[in-house]
């Protein structure tokens, strides 16, 4: 007869290997996407999938199971934290279980497949050749929500539910709503507008190691420690943490756009800064794993609220023409702060500014709920797509690759993630629009280091890392029930300034 | 009843398994030695330590070893390469199952612990900070000796087997002892001397990305494939392989040194091809594990036998001058040649000329020989240390950093290893004095490029990995049976040159 003590040490164990695998993974990862040679991939996917199977085999054998589910009816013998993870992974393994090892493993194949494929049709710029892959995928998605369904969690809503518990399509249909309705009207007014300015310094050369040294001044400003952590560049920037003790970030860096490295070290910085100052306390245990949009808030707070703002550059911005004292001679901060704030409705969502940025994702929650929902099918999504592009932001996509084959996400059988950027941004306002109650902020900035800021942000936020509700968190922070308002007020603001 | 096939696809899982878990630890190590911030580390390996766990249960549990003992009693069924495999896995099988688990165990955190204690003896110049661990480690040595002990292969010659099969201390002693009577008469000659040549131009400075971009000249010249590697810095250079497809070798730049920048690009690129061009054939096998000595020629054979011919730098050096025409301006290849083949004996074995160099190993060979036949205690180490570098090279080490504590060897538990270095040294003079027999290696260097030397070495050495017995393979080449006649000839033509 096995006691408490066995299922918990059975669990404790189950956990330890996980997480060392994660940490093959970390690395990994992170090798993949930054300087592992081209002819490495064939060999080394190979034995990824190896080291997935071994994964979840750990995860699925009997012990394991049987311990998360015996912890799971006993979770008022456990601390608060290990009641939520158990909570959590108890979930994960009946989602699992709901589906075939065969179909599980046959969607591995194919996400693995359809991303190749993706990558081969956005090159070619022909949405037909991801068509089929998409299709199986979106079954599978559709299968998988059937199965998982309860009554309290249905059709899309399982999606949207695991990547920021609780969150539905009654949240989302009017957060969305909301923005829509305020601000496609004045991104359309803004569309006809002359340009009050000139932007003349956008077409000189900055040089990149110079950009990479600005950024590192950022990161060492805004408190980064890179005795746990470093930077190098990679063609898409990301940020990647291992416990806190291993929090890696990446930049790119071209001589003929300075500004994308600069608010690139701000966004990856706010994600780098969360991972590096949660509680130790948490380390070990699966609550370093961080939702998607408290994380999204964090790097649009640096990035954003705080790096777009015109009492930061009236302190920064000497710094910044220190770095670059040709390229910005003659240039004010005046037009600098308004060049980093334009608004112009664009077709990339990676490029987009803060203001068009959530109509970006308002398309793609419509579309993914449209499939999910089975009244849109995977052939007619280009047509959709740049349908919704036309009517939301006046701007047409002349191909798939600038349309509906510009992000991985789907590819990658992510569906219900994309929600997560825009309350993300909605998140980092609220918090934002405390901050500002709080702290005298120009003093801050006045002081020449950000790290009252970090600090208030890892009291707040940073500390609790993957343990508390986003929504939750956020209403704490902010003694109010979360709303899109601040947001909004947020954006407007932006949108006075045009 | 199981049959042959399940035992044969047991034991293909099982090396499935333990290749995707060397993937992890060749990362693992590679960015640790690389880029790793240096807070991440106790985090990480205590996760390290769980994948070895893992890795180790994989190779331990009933069904690997099942197979194991089923397919090594049926080698006819087999073909060739899995045979050897088969014959090599066995025998770790059967020594592994002479120690029990926990004092395997006991064993890993005895090497961690002592690892570090030896990094702070060395730092504090301090043996006796290291030597109770290096006494425990001895013990466990000799125990681990008597115990895997059979009536060929007893004592100290366990211990060499396992890094060359087939080695002994029959082989080691008069291999050492011709070597020890032929040069150290020589080099006591030698250190009383007055120097030929002055070298001015080693007073001045090598802007190190000049260096790095002369290294990569190197490596594209030997014919190493940057899209299956790549090369990076790190303090102590090495080159690290997997499966063929992704070879990373590093190198380090001085601006006072520009000297050994070059001979570690062509030491490790060296390696580096010859982790690159083994028969694909071995990828998945246990086979692209190339034994130590024979890895060892294939670097010496590149930095010496070649890198400090004249006949190449009368090609190369024009090349090099261009790299650095300020610093090299009057400087004759004649000057340089001399000044890269100076022999001086000195107290570190790394930084050892040629010829002095298996005096070096000599020394260490002697004490671990006296070490594990239990005539020579850990406490009298240092002085036994001492008294041999002022035998045999005329210099006394003023600490222990500079003496027994210079190599981390001992403190990760490799006895055995150091007569690979030698023993790599001269297989590679006899491979290169084939070599020059059956190639035109100046009009080689006339043509610019070294693949056709390269292409030599994967016909002859290479393509075979780690699937042939070093030794067996020099004979087959040099059509003779191997003795350390071409090494002494080789070196008693550097010392001519004096």
């Amino acid at each position: 007869m096995k006691t408490f003590e066995d299922y918990q040490k059975a669990y404790l164990d189950y956990r330890k290997r996980d997480k060392a695998f994660s940490l093959a993974f970390y690395l990994l990862e992170w090798d993949s996407e930054t300087i592992a040679p081209t002819g490495c991939f064939d060999v080394r996917s190979e034995y990824i999938g190896v080291l997935s199977q071994m994964r979840n085999e750990n995860f699925l054998k009997e012990e394991t199971q049987s311990a998360i589910c015996f912890l799971a009816s006993h979770l008022d013998k456990l601390d608060t934290n290990l009641q939520k993870e158990i909570k959590n992974i108890k979930k994960t393994l009946d989602k699992t279980n709901k589906m075939t090892q065969e179909e599980l493993s046959l969607h591995s194949v194919l996400i693995s497949k359809a991303t190749q494929a993706w990558a081969k049709a956005k090159k070619e710029k022909n949405f037909s050749l991801f068509e089929p892959y998409l299709t199986k995928i979106v079954d599978y998605e559709r299968l998988y929500c059937e199965r998982v369904s309860t009554k309290d969690c249905n059709g899309y809503d399982v999606l949207l539910d695991e990547f920021e518990e609780g969150l539905n399509q009654t949240v989302c249909d009017e957060f969305f709503t909301t923005l829509q309705h305020n601000l496609v009207p004045e991104i359309k007014k803004l569309s006809t507008r002359k340009q009050k300015y000139s932007y003349a310094f956008n077409k000189q050369t900055f040089d990149c190691q110079t950009q990479k040294d600005y950024s590192i001044h950022l990161l060492n400003k805004m408190g980064f420690d890179f005795t746990r952590g470093l930077t190098l560049e990679s063609e898409h920037p990301f940020t990647t943490g291992f416990e806190c003790a291993d929090v890696r970030i990446t930049n790119h860096y071209y001589e003929d756009n300075f500004i994308s490295s600069i608010f690139t070290a701000l966004h990856e910085g706010g994600h780098g800064l969360f991972e590096q100052q949660m509680d130790k306390k948490l380390v070990g245990t699966f609550l370093t794993q961080i939702s998607m949009s408290l994380h999204e808030s964090q790097s649009r707070l640096y990035e954003n609220c705080i790096g777009r703002d015109k009492d930061f550059w009236l302190q920064e911005y000497p710094t910044l023409q220190h770095f670059f004292p040709l390229q910005l001679k003659g240039v004010t901060v005046d037009e600098y702060f308004h060049f980093i704030n334009q608004v112009t409705p664009s077709l990339i969502r990676t490029d987009a500014d803060e203001v068009t940025y959530p109509i970006h994702i308002l398309i793609r929650y419509e579309l993914e709920k449209k499939l999910m929902n089975r009244t849109l099918e995977v052939k007619d999504l280009p047509k959709a797509w740049n349908e919704a592009y036309k009517r939301y932001l006046g701007v047409e996509p002349a191909n798939d690759a600038e349309g509906v084959l510009q992000d991985i996400h789907w590819a990658g059988g992510s569906f219900g993630y994309f929600p997560t950027y825009a309350l993300g941004s909605a998140y980092a306002a609220s918090i934002y629009t405390q901050m500002q109650k709080e702290l005298d902020l120009p003093k801050i900035y006045a002081s020449g280091s950000l790290k009252e800021i970090t600090n208030w942000l890892r009291q707040k936020v940073y500390q609790y890392g993957g343990s508390r509700n986003p929504r939750d968190l956020v209403e704490e922070i902010t003694h109010k029930k979360f709303s899109v308002d601040d947001y909004l007020m947020y954006l407007k603001k932006k949108i006075s300034i045009q």
